[in-house]
């Protein structure tokens, strides 16, 4: 239906735009001398929601906007078309990449500033750095392998069975209502089921800005955690294709 | 029009997403150890109304994504058609119950070390348990049962006459923008008529749940205060079946 | 188009049920012992918003969905049809009315007990009534006839002008789209132009919860404040009446 | 398509509303003796994307609804058509001018109010005054002119680059939905992109109102900051452009 090289680059705006957003509202909450500075959870749930509207509706019309390896996964469960998969993920790893760096781009004074006045304030210990992963990157509040994976991977059945269950019948990606209702339904996943894990349900989404973070030369950037990088790509992974399998059983 | 597996397997799933958002949300800014951990009362609304969206707007291929017994007393008053009645029920009690325990796996580790963490907190009663029924069913703030009645039949009727009017003509559940304008319509109920008693507005909702609450093995879980379980089962229904009645004279 | 039954029924239901959403909502925010205690303007803007979702949506295959004095003059402006406008004027204000007292029963109990505990909390002035006017009409934050006036018309015509230009052409209240972009619409202006008056923008809005708070039985009510009564309900219909002149000329 | 007259009215009431709102939602939050004094930056952007629905829902059957010049660039380098670009551009400028003039006196008692209360707050320094440019216009939280440059830059390309890949082939400003996704897309730039800079994305947005704040008597009104104006003109000219080439080689 789309073509190899419409797909690729879908993809890669689309999933860029999202990461953009979503990193972008991550450093917006977080960093000193941004305006919206602890604003709250609400903020950080609706940036994500609205990343995914812009996203999809850009990459609608080139790819029916996936931009998530988990999506891919359990629409190629569901119609068993597998050959295209490949370059679905492609895409969307360089447009996860991609979007760390351009939020970079857009907190740059940002990223710089806050790490001087983190000095100032840290009155017990001067050099600690002042941790930036958790704007590329999803940390799970308590420490727990089982109880992250499970999570992760309830969270994101809960963004792709919707998904396969009513946007395959109406032409996802290519609908604007589809995509609003897509969008809301990300927001809900974060202000439902983001408390424990930061809700990554999308292995680009966390692998890529975290391969950015280890690279970016952002000063006193922190640890990039890459003993926890797994979870959220295998916990979505596996959620995608649960809500495939679920969705042919029950459907 | 569905099938009797269609409306039994739709109910369950959809409710149960509903129960996994619902109750997520407000475990998430309930719980300690959580992102969204006192973000307020906007994020609870949202969060609910956002549930809606996601299990109806699965469900709606199979059952139109009912979801609640009131809404499903409402329509049979009014199309009289009660044949299936029964379907619809059993699967929101299942859906219910099996979206609480979900809840439940999301926020393991969370209920777990919250109650930890209580017991540092209680300076005074190092023993007193953190009570968890409010992450899975209402309470209201004063305790006056005519009052709760009467605003849970309210509420309710807030809930399903919009439903009635306007869904009914045009496709329930199969269209993207009714799903999209019911789940604003619950966020507004939570916003505006949630003060009082929490907005059972839905039998399933809040005794599927405290039936899982009291089985749990949540530590020091608290009371599931089952002396008050009647009114949001009762105002619910009653509200219901009001608004069939008020549809049927008015419309 | 409709019937004069259907539209003294429809502009009743539909009515009630935004002062049902909007009085609410103020109840919720300002009343001890509600959930959504303090829980800010969002909150307020959200739920006048969603109050227009619920009463249009419901109004809609009735009457077209006014449930606006403003609204009905600035249509029968333009459409220069002015045979039914006094039954929608009519059944607008009787919905305001019996909105107003089901949002008094929602919260009863909250009414009641937040006289008590005012009580208590006032130490310096121990028989001070807490003041509820605000729940059901508004009040503006600095008391200045012309401005206030001024507001109350700038901000019905941001109302109004969008609904005459998009909505009379698309069928306004029969669309579920619609009905949703005017129910952001009216969240837009309560955020952006709510801050000095609290935006009556509707005439029925204000003088019908001015009456039912000028009789309900609340214990130390307060004022009901019937010096700036004429305010919210000239500045509306100028508004109302300017947008549709301004149709008339640019459209 | 559009005729001129019909484009220039359009334009000129469109972007009225959208600095209305846009100018009022940052006066309401920032002025002394408003009801949304404090509310914070969830507040700030929905107001302003609600102000882009009433602005382009009024002027989408006129003009079409772009608001904004780098909307209007961008269209011009996809479409090839730039005879009617500076009617466009024209009525931009007036309407934005017009907008702050209106939201300046939504606000009238407000900005003479605040500048008295602000004296008596000002221990340090009684006669030194609150600044009101952040209510027309933008300021950066860093000045780095490179930096704010690449921040503004980059907003306006995920600005209208959806809106040229999904927007220009379903018809742009004439239908609800794309109007929805248009004002949810610009809510998510203000949350995630507006940190650095306060999102300008739009040089009319811009430029206007700090025109008009050069000349408005508003008593101790504070500096108009003529040396920031060029970034935010030049930036999202330069976006706009941006996302017109990127659309062509990319769709």
């Amino acid at each position: 239906m789309y073509s190899n090289g419409d797909i690729f680059v879908g993809e890669i705006i689309g999933t860029a735009i999202l990461i953009l957003f979503g990193a972008g509202v991550c450093a917006a909450v977080t960093l000193n001398h941004s305006k919206a500075k602890a604003s709250g959870w609400v903020v950080i749930a609706f940036g994500w929601g609205f990343g995914v509207l812009a996203g999809a509706y850009t990459a609608g019309p080139l790819s029916g906007g996936h931009l998530n390896p988990a999506v891919t996964l359990g629409i190629a469960i569901d119609t068993e078309e597998w050959g295209k998969v490949w370059i679905y993920l492609l895409g969307q790893m360089v447009g996860a990449m991609l979007g760390a760096v351009l939020a970079y781009l857009v907190y740059y004074a940002q990223f710089n500033a806050n790490v001087a006045r983190s000095v100032k304030d840290k009155v017990t210990s001067a050099h600690e750095p002042t941790p930036t992963l958790g704007i590329f990157s999803t940390i799970p509040e308590i420490r727990n392998p089982v109880a992250n994976l499970v999570t992760e991977v309830i969270a994101t059945v809960a963004l792709v069975l919707p998904i396969l269950a009513f946007g395959l019948t109406k032409g996802l990606g290519e609908s604007g209502t589809q995509t609003l209702i897509v969008a809301f339904l990300v927001v809900g996943i974060g202000l439902s089921l983001g408390g424990p894990t930061g809700y990554a349900i999308n292995p680009a989404r966390d692998l890529g800005p975290r391969i950015v973070h280890t690279f970016l030369p952002i000063p006193n950037k922190g640890t990039s955690d890459w003993s926890y990088a797994w979870i959220p790509v295998a916990g979505p992974l596996i959620g995608g294709a649960l809500a495939g399998l679920i969705y042919n059983v029950a459907f």
